[in-house]
């Protein structure tokens, strides 16, 4: 038996259950803005090493968790896992982002593709998963992830990451059923992947939908957000219990239709005021975010300010997870990411009394 | 006396007056995906050399109306015109995008910043407008424009394009005085420009805010909105009858706020169904869009068939101004363009009966 968490914070605001403080952890929490992190990544070739070495990528999981009392941790990794598990050789170049060595160019290609086995072709997720649980000793919860299909499915079409994802918009608008056989073979190995991080030990679940803000509604909702209710049906199915959360960033449009997921939680980018979302969805899910991380390069006091206007925003009462509406970038300042944390936890029990 | 228009839609659609056919125009229509484009382009030194000459400006103006049956046409020019004739000195670097070479890094570049006077430091801009006037003979509508206080304080801030906009936000979230400071300036200086063009003889104006999208809800009303208010009411205490389009990127959440500006269309980008804005805004205004541009990678038979469900979302009656939802790129086909603009007008006319 694994222990369970101590602070269940998130957990509790997850299931819109009362707290005593908002919860709040940051998005890249872990990363190039710690020296510690880069350190480790010092010790290993690449990037995918890091990610492939269960104790490297526990050790990075826990280090914000030692400078923070943060309320979650989430698994250090990387949502190309899939596609790297698939055969496609991903690789990072410095300064130029993720690289496929076998993007997906023709029908062929997509008939090629195959659902990897988790614990065989990710087992060192697992284990990471399982090390952490181990090391975080019922602290916090531990939060899995993994890219969404069409998120996936966007870096397998373009080779790596896009400005204008012509590669990827051609295709979806000349091969839509092509497309859709592409969308469920990554939706049948999201789902194992996340089954899997569950049965190996993850208290929760964030699906990022990184690129379904490019397409029109239309689309948004046949080729991201379908898959990602299959996801959550599959999840669902293997354990009811475990809280996903679903995230497409350039979504706020679409919350109410997210909703209808079955999921528990929408994770919003900043252009999203959580008041008003929370007013249009918020009897139904909980809420996780979503201050500008811009902010952050400005002071600690106006960091305080806006994290008070934020919480003021959603009001009293559970469901909110304090996050930004993007990950932290390596430049940000650590005592300004230290002033955002204390600042959620200095001001928000006046709305949880 | 110049001549009016013998082709009105454009202008009876922002009106949202009965049409025969709805008008169809492309945002960057003249441009370098045409070669007639390339080849004026080599006789001039500089992309501002071109935008500074008004026969050239004119007949980049005027290229796509002889090849495509456009409903309207829009000054060649550069939203940075403006930066330009404040002394920031602005120039294009081929593939790189624009550069200030004086952006603004502290409250005296702020305090040191003037209003151009439209005529002697924008007069060639006037210039084209006259020119183009004459040189259409009254045969489709001529557009003027220009970038919002907003979209223009993030190139002064950032000096040229940015894709995080740090420095742009850093300055907003910390000297929120002097930010406002800066866009009264531009709006001051956008509002004198926009008088000018319609006194030189444009027809309607579309305000560009590219960058309102990055903002939060709260900043992109203080920010961008409301100096695009008072744009709005400059012009129309100018000139009540003179068309005004705005046009926020990534703006979908705001559509009913844009339309209280008392501005008369708003130009929609892609992630909005055309018919969903209708009922939300479409007794006020008259809305223009909304194709996804990368439509235009794919065949026409797909253009054809998008085209059909777009002018069907938007539905009967009038009050659409088909466009994209950005502007065109230079690799796109133009047998693409030319069937785009052939199925607006074959497929529209059953819903003008």
């Amino acid at each position: 038996m694994m222990p369970q968490p101590t602070n269940d914070r998130l957990l509790r605001a997850l299931r819109r259950q009362p707290v005593d403080v908002t919860p709040v952890w940051l998005m890249r929490q872990a990363g190039r803005y710690l020296p510690e992190y880069r350190k480790v990544r010092e010790q290993v070739g690449s990037f995918m090493d890091l990610c492939r070495t269960p104790e490297l990528a526990c050790e990075v999981t826990l280090q914000p968790l030692r400078r923070f009392p943060l309320d979650a941790a989430i698994l250090f990794s990387d949502i190309l896992t899939i596609p790297d598990a698939m055969g496609l050789g991903v690789s990072f170049v410095e300064g130029e982002g993720p690289r496929l060595a076998h993007p997906v160019r023709s029908i062929r290609d997509i008939d090629a593709l195959g659902v990897p086995d988790p614990d065989r072709d990710l087992g060192y997720v697992m284990g990471a998963v399982r090390l952490i649980r181990h090391e975080l000793g019922g602290r916090v919860p531990l939060i899995g992830f993994s890219g969404s299909p069409w998120t996936l499915a966007t870096y397998l079409l373009e080779g790596g990451s896009s400005r204008d994802f012509r590669l990827t918009k051609t295709f979806l608008y000349e091969h839509r059923s092509h497309c859709h056989r592409m969308l469920q073979v990554l939706a049948n190995a999201v789902s194992a992947y996340l089954v899997a991080q569950v049965h190996a030990g993850a208290q929760a679940l964030m699906i990022f939908d990184t690129w379904g803000g490019i397409l029109t509604p239309r689309d948004y909702r046949a080729f991201s957000l379908a898959y990602m209710q299959q996801i959550v049906q599959n999840v669902k199915a293997y354990d009811a219990s475990v809280p996903i959360i679903l995230f497409t960033k350039g979504g706020a449009a679409w919350l109410e239709a997210m909703t209808d997921t079955g999921c528990d939680a929408l994770s919003l980018d900043w252009t999203t005021d959580i008041g008003v979302a929370r007013t249009r969805v918020g009897e139904r899910v909980a809420l996780q975010g979503n201050l500008d991380p811009l902010v952050l390069y400005a002071s600690p006091a106006v960091i305080r300010a806006e994290v008070s206007e934020l919480l003021a925003s959603f009001g009293p009462g559970s469901g909110h997870v304090f996050n930004l509406g993007h990950g932290l970038q390596p430049d940000m300042p650590i005592d300004h990411v230290a002033a955002l944390v204390e600042a959620v936890h200095d001001l928000s029990p006046i709305y949880h009394q």
